[in-house]
Order: structure tokens, then sequence, then C-alpha cells
């Protein structure tokens, strides 16, 4: 029996699966063996692979045969943290249905998008019980903590998973139903915290304050000198492997609905930096960045505290763009950090390895790769002319601003490509209070999936 | 019968008067309490003024004539915080002699200063029951919050405060027993929190990274334009108003024991800054700074979180030297932040009053004061012999990096000066874990203000 995909979700999203709080373990483990259960139902052996955090699930079915293609389909189990909990006008964890949205964390993100891959395939499987195509679900706990135990789990299965054709993920965005967006590209990532110690402890900054130089200083200045006056991130290398967008790209985002206006007033910020003239859309897509996620030191409270604070900290990560390698920019970013601290304070630098960026073009390109395996290629026509059947409108293939670590390692270890389709947006809320699903989303992306499966399983209907 | 000094002191410590926090009433309360009975005891008129926060103490003794020295007497009962708390070797409220020290939050900052003052007028009115001398105790209970109540009580008071002749006030510091440093200047002060923000929300740096400045990088160059390489502050006429030491008191500095090395062991920063070459003694006593207190914005807990932060902010105190004003210097300051901040952020600046600087010369200096009071001047004179018999070696004149607002407040509305007895060292751990009071300073501090009472009693002695 076909599955229902809201009561599915509703109660997928019930369970708070959040990976980062251990706290949360009996909601990982809910949603773990719930969509196990799913899995089950539609005929799939369902394998669940400790890891030293929380366990993968992978689930296989379908013709193990050379002439059957075979899709990994990527998704995760585990959500966001949902605080400021008060913030949300329905439980973060009970989900509920308002104006066409199904509200509740990890509802878009990426629980969402799962059931629509499942509810496709227990509809086209109702359809077609014998479906020429075999199909690994991988659908991990630690995405929202970055993935950590998944490339130790690529070591021992990368074989068995190098057996499959290509990938298949939705957990990238679109700007909305009207226009949904194939992922061609995403930002790789890299993070470092810097910390700057001056005085052995906190000093009275009356008593002491003039000779001192106040670490919140030095770092403001050193965090000050990782950007030039445009808001270009001034490391000499840093921008060497950056190619330019291709031409085909530049006119792929020209069709891209909303005006800057409309994106500055979603934001909310009074305006935009336009480094070397690029558009903010541009910069998203096809430029790296330098930011800074978090800073702190010092007297934080209410009121005042007047100290020289012995330490402060600033957390840096960098999104990468082809052909930018982490480590090299690592070496870049940490040799300026180094040279760039005064004397008068001493600087740790801790790298958080990322990853670096991944790039697939689709079939016909000029940037496609030579090796590009055919059930890709056929995935992608069978994803346009789906799309176009379910949405209305051909899909884009644009490179993304966010960054999914793994799909570079699967690459890397197993030689598959993923086949990005957006199924959120920005109106989701994603990583933040009161996200949601759309239900329209839900229904014509079930439509779109399921023609994608049909057409990569009988491609000469 | 002269009061015990370390029982006494050690059991004033043992009340945990912290004013900042509501959840020491008990300890405000007790501590008052403490020092009321002690000064009746000693034949004082105890008032207890309430105030918006703490009742301030106001007492009085001794005969009311024209011809008697009329001294006010300031000191405060509260504390600062005295977390964290698992850094105190013996427990901060539980005071406990070690090593010739008395350790306990309070003890040097200002408990012990109070328990010199009190210890040495017992032991005086032993011998001298009759001692002409008119002395008023002014112990306030909000001086660690910033006094303020302060200007309220002063506006109520400065009529029958006016009759006195000079403030005595052991609220400062000193190298240590071998050299007392008589206090002639401090700092002004005054506050600013400024705020930043940019995206209405915290934003997914991935997804939307690149054409949105950062709060946290807004700040970093904001904050780093504020000094210039040299370490001055980048503020134009920020140093207008500043005037250079006068030679007698580079004079008194050089006399001030301790090397530019030892000082720099003891706060165990790397290296010191010299803007126009000045060293850190000059830098700290006649130069002044803008100090950034506190750092906040976007993620600071482990690990990370790839976020763009809606806001981020910094806490900003400006240390003044004469003829800075507060409000002249708030205005500068204030109209370069508006004038730097880069329209991609919204700025929002909230201004701490604090006050002016303090400055008073001793009778025979070039810049003294042509209406110095002739009490005041004759208790540098006592003071003078009085700390060079009980400690060995006369005091230096000099000024100091802290700020102690209501001694300038006190000098514009009731136009007393304060003579300022330094009877803490750095070595004593003010605001910091393990304060402690050394108990040489304390009995050589009473044989001191022994003599010095005495002394103010009986001139032609």
């Amino acid at each position: 029996m076909a599955i229902d995909p809201i009561p599915f979700l509703t109660k997928y999203a019930s369970f708070p699966s959040v990976s980062t709080d251990s706290a949360y373990s009996a909601g990982m483990k809910g949603a773990r063996d719930y969509v196990k259960h799913a899995l089950a139902g539609l005929g799939f052996e369902v394998e669940e692979v400790a890891t030293p955090k929380h366990p993968i699930m992978l689930a296989e079915r379908g013709p193990d045969r050379d002439d059957v293609p075979h899709i990994v389909i990527y998704g995760h189990y585990d959500v966001q943290p949902a605080d400021p909990f008060e913030l949300w006008k329905s439980p973060a964890f009970e989900p509920e249905v308002r104006d066409g949205r199904l509200y509740g964390r990890g509802t878009a993100d990426n629980k969402g998008p799962q059931a629509v891959q499942l509810t496709a395939l227990s509809r086209l499987l109702e359809k077609h019980p014998d479906l020429p195509l075999r199909i690994t679900f991988l659908i991990e706990g630690e995405e929202e903590m970055g993935s950590p135990s998944f490339p130790g789990f690529l070591e021992k299965y990368a074989d068995r998973l190098s057996k499959a054709d290509m990938i298949l993920v939705s957990d990238t965005g679109s700007p909305g139903t009207e226009q949904i967006v194939i992922t061609t590209g995403l930002r790789g990532m890299v993070g470092m915290e810097v910390t700057l110690t001056g005085p052995a402890v906190d000093l009275h900054s009356g008593v002491n304050g003039g000779p001192v130089l106040n670490p919140i200083q030095a770092l403001a200045t050193l965090c000050a000198s990782l950007h030039d006056g445009d808001g270009r991130v001034n490391v000499p290398g840093f921008y060497d492997a950056v190619g330019e967008p291709l031409q085909w790209e530049r006119e792929e985002l020209a069709r891209l609905p909303g005006t800057e206006e409309q994106y500055r007033d979603l934001l909310g910020v009074p305006g935009f930096l336009s480094p070397g003239g690029a558009t903010p859309f541009e910069l998203v897509r096809f430029f790296p960045t330098l930011e800074f996620n978090g800073i702190g030191g010092g007297y934080q409270g209410e009121g005042s505290k007047t100290v020289i604070p012995s330490k402060a900290f600033v957390k840096i990560t960098c999104r990468l763009v082809p052909d930018q390698e982490e480590d090299d920019i690592v070496a870049k970013v940490k040799a300026m950090l180094l040279e760039r601290c005064p004397p008068e304070v001493s600087i740790e630098v801790k790298v958080d390895k990322g990853g670096s960026p991944y790039y697939v073009a689709p079939p016909g390109r000029p940037n496609t790769a030579s090796d590009l395996s055919p059930v890709f290629a056929r995935a992608c026509a069978a994803a346009e002319l789906a799309i176009e059947g379910a949405f209305g409108k051909k899909p884009l293939y644009l490179r993304e601003g966010g960054s999914i670590p793994i799909i570079r390692d699967m690459k890397e270890k197993t030689g598959l490509d993923s086949l990005m389709i957006g199924l959120f947006t920005p109106r989701d809320n994603l990583h933040a209070p009161n996200e949601s699903f759309e239900l329209d989303m839900m229904e014509k992306g079930i439509n779109a999936y399921e023609d994608i499966l049909y057409r990569m399983a009988y491609p000469a209907d």
C-alpha cells in the first residue's frame, strides 16, 4: 500500500532526532526505527550500520543485475536543534499543518524530501512490483553535526557502494514550486577557531589599561585584515584556483526568478556587498567566502565589567568553490593569521576540517566531465522531463552556496556523482524556528520523483 | 576597647555583600549591620541613608567646632562578585589567613582598608577619648556597581558634607609596603555599548554567504579603526585636552619601584604597547585609553554553527585624564562610530555615563590649585610623616589608572578634595579569585593612620 505522505511526515518529524545533543537519543532512535520500518514495508533489506555516534541506515532492494540501473538515494534522519523553542508558533516536534505547510523541525531538512522519495517509490511499486531498478537508501544520522562518522563508513562500504551508478539527493534548495533547481555544485567548507591570549588573567582596565594590547582589539584588527574594503577576502592566493562562472551558468542564473530587492527584503539587510561588481546571486553560488560565525571575549552580560580580557576568540569558516582545495586554503589563511598577529598577544589556530567543493555539470555542457556515468546522464534527462511535467517548468542547473561535504567524499571514494534535486525553499526556515515544508512542493515532488524513477527503470517508454 | 583588626576583617569579609546581584541582599545587610555596629561602638552617631538600591552609612562623631578639623572618610561595604568560585583556594566568603595574608572577597577592596581606619581610630580614641577631630564616615554599598545612587545622595547631603574640610580615602593602590603611594589623580570613565545589526535573523552562511556583510566583520573593522598601528586612539580630537605629565610627576614616577620586565611578568603579557614612546607606567597613569571590555556575536559554543549572525556587539570604556571631559569624549567617539559604520549594517550606540577625571596636586607643586584647603595641606604633611614613620619611606604622589567617579562628584558638589592613601597592592588580586590583604600592610597601615589622625587632631605637637 502506498505511503500517505502527510501522516507519514507528521509522524517522522515528531521524533526529536537532534544528533548534536545526547539528551535526544530516544528521538534519534525513534526516527531511525520509523524510517527503518517504512523501508522494510517497501521490501528493502535494511541494515543498521553502527558508527561511533549515530547508526547509518543502509537499505537495498531490486534486482542486482548489470542491465538494471542502481541508484543510491541519500538523506539524513537527524535534524538541527530546535531552540529557541519560544519562537515556534506550534511546538517544534508536534508537526502541524497551517496554510498549506507542515510546520515542525526537520519537515524540510531533511525528512520532507525523504517522505517525497519514499511515497513516490511506494506509488511506483504499487503499479510495478517488479520495478527493474536497484535502489540503495543511505540515510545517515549525523548530517547536522558535519557527518563525522561518514568517512569511516565510506572506508568500509566504498566497494559495495561503488557498484551503484549514481546518487540521488534532495537536500538542497529551489526558489519555489515555480522553479526547481538541480544543484550542480556545492561549496566546500573549512573551519578555524582562532584564540588570542594577552594577559594571564582578566585585568582591571583602569589599573592596567594603556600598555596592554587588549586581545579583543588585536582580534578585531586581525579579523578586519581578512577582507578588503570591497568585501573580497584579503588573503594572498585565496582566489588563485577560483574559476569564473561559465556563460551557460550565467544564463541559467539569469532565468532564476526573484530580484535583488526581493532577496534583500527576504534577508532584511540594509544593503549588499558587491566585491568585483558581482551580484548577490553570483556571490552566493560562484565565489568563495571567509565568514565569521561567532566571536567572543571579555564581559558579555548586562551593564559593564571593566576588564581587559585575557582571551578573545573568533570562529571562522571558509566556503570554497572549484577548484579551491581545503588544505591549500587552510594553509594560506592560517599563514596570514600567524603573520598578522601582533607580538603583544599569542595566537592559537584550531582547524576544523570540512571538505573541498563538489561540482558536476550535466551532459552536453562545455564543462561536463568526460567520464560522466551514462546512468547519471539518463537521470538528468529523466529529471528534466519529470520536473517539467510535475511543476510545469524545466529545472535550472545551478551551483548552490551551501556545503554537503559527504557528496564530494562519495565522489572521491566511490566515483559516484550526485543528482541533487532541490525540494526546500527559502521560505522553509531551515535551521531556524518555524521550519516548514510546503504541501504543494511535497505533492509535486512526489509526482516528479515517481516519474524520474519510472523513466530510470523503463528508459525505452 | 580597641578593635582587633584580623578578627574584625575576618568577620566583615565573611558577609557576601555583592551589590550587583540581588541574591546577596542578606550579605549586604550583614556587612552593613556589622560596620554600623562597629561605628556605634566607637561613639559614632550612625544614620542609614536609604537609596533606590543599597543604603549608605553616614556616621559622625567629634566636636562640631570651627577650630576642629572635619574629615570625611569614604569607603564601601560592597564587594565584587566572587565567581568563578572554583578558582578560589579557600572559599571566597570564608576568610582564611595563609602566608601572612587574609584571603577572601573584599579583604582588600575595600573592607581591609576600613579595618585599618577603624582600628587606628579605636586605638587613638582609647588614648584620647576627647580627640579634637570631627570625623564623618561615609560607607556606601554600590561602589562595585558604579555608585548609581551616589549622585542623588550628594544632591541631598552636599550642604552638610561641604561643612567638612577634606576627604580621606583608601581605595587605591600602592606597589607594596616598601612604597606607599598617595594618589593625586584618577582617570575618568565613560562606557558605550555598540550593537551592529545586519540580517533580520541569523542566516545560513552557506546558503547566503557572500553578498551579506557579516555584522562580526563590520564590527571588527569598526573596532580596528579606533586605534592606530601604534596603539593610540584613532578618534579625531581624542587627545586635544590631554596634558603632558609635569616634570615633578615624572620624577615621582621614576622613584616607583619595579621594572617594566617585572610588570610584564606580573601581567603575563608577551609584550607592551608603547604609543608615542611612553612607558607602561606612564601609559597607565598619565594617558587616556579606549578599551574593549567585551565582544560577542554569533555562535560561541563548542564546535561550529555556520551562521551569519544577525547582530554583534562590543562594550567599550574610555579612561579619561585631565582635562578631558566625559561628554566631549562621548560625542567624539560616537561621531566616529556612526561615520565609520558601513551602510550594509545598522548601528546602535548606548552610552553608559561614568565620570570625568579627578586631579589634586599636593601643596607646593607647580600645579597645586590656589584654593587647596589648609586642612588638606596639613593632612598631606601629616601623611608624609606618618607614612615615613610606619613604612620607613616617604610616600610618592602619583596619579593612578583606575576611576572612582564619586571622588570627582564630591569635589564638584561639596568642594572637598580627597587624600587617597593606597593600601592595596597588585598582589592582592582585586576583582579576581583569591583576593587577599597583606597583614603587614594592615598593621603598618593602622600605625600610619593612627599617626595621621593624631597629627590632624594635635597639629601643635
